[in-house]
C-alpha cells in the first residue's frame, strides 16, 4: 500500500503564487541567509533561484525576501515578516487540505499499484 | 483582488498519480471517447496523451482508461467504473481542500498583487 502525498499550488492565472518549488527555496533561503545557499542546496542554478525570488516578491503586495546588501551574489537574503508568515500559512495548507482528504487519499493508497519507491 | 485557485497533486514518490493535467484529460476521454481528440481538445500530441494513459493505467490496480478494439488511433476508449470514481474523487478532492483553507485563501487574496489577467 502506497499513501500518496497531496501536493498544492496557489495559482493566479497561470502563474505559480506558491507551490512547492518556491516554498522549498523560501524554506532554505530562511535557513541558509543565503539565496545561493538555497539554490546549491536544491541543485538549481543560482541564475534561477534569483528569477524565482524576483518572480515571487513581484506576485505580492509587498517585499517576501529581502536581500541586503553587498553586491550580486555577496550579500545575504532573508524572509520579511511577511514572507515568513506566508510560508507558515502554506506549509499549514498541505496539511490542513490533506486532513480534509484523509478519506480520499485512504481511497486512493487501496486502488495505487504498490510500488518499490 | 485576486482570489488563489487552490490545484492537487496527488504524489506517489516522485510520480504524479493524478494531478490538473491527468484529470483533465481523463474528463475529456470520458466526454470524447477518444484519447486523439481528447489529446486534440488539450493541443497535446497523440503520443503524449497516450503514454499518460499508459501511465495512468498503470499506476492504479485496474485499468482506467480502456480502449475499445479498432487499431492505433482507430479504436474508441472509455472510462473503466474505477476511472470513472477516482477521476470524481479527485475533482471533489479539490472542492474539499479549498473550503478547508478558505481563510488562508482570503488571506492570500489581500497580500497578492492585483494583476490584469
Amino acid at each position: 500500500m502506497t499513501m500518496p502525498t497531496p501536493r498544492i499550488r496557489l495559482l493566479i492565472g497561470d502563474t505559480i503564487a506558491i507551490g512547492p518549488g518556491k516554498a522549498s527555496l523560501l524554506e532554505r533561503i530562511d535557513s541558509t541567509g543565503s539565496i545561493s545557499a538555497a539554490a546549491r542546496e536544491m541543485g538549481m542554478s543560482y541564475r534561477k533561484a534569483w528569477r524565482l525570488v524576483d518572480s515571487i516578491n513581484d506576485d505580492f503586495n509587498a517585499e517576501i525576501v529581502s536581500k541586503s546588501p553587498g553586491g550580486k551574489g555577496g550579500g545575504g537574503a532573508y524572509l520579511s515578516p511577511l514572507g515568513k508568515e506566508m510560508l507558515k500559512r502554506y506549509l499549514s495548507i498541505e496539511k490542513k487540505a490533506a486532513e480534509s482528504i484523509k478519506n480520499d487519499l485512504t481511497w486512493f493508497e487501496t486502488q495505487l499499484r504498490s510500488k518499490n519507491n
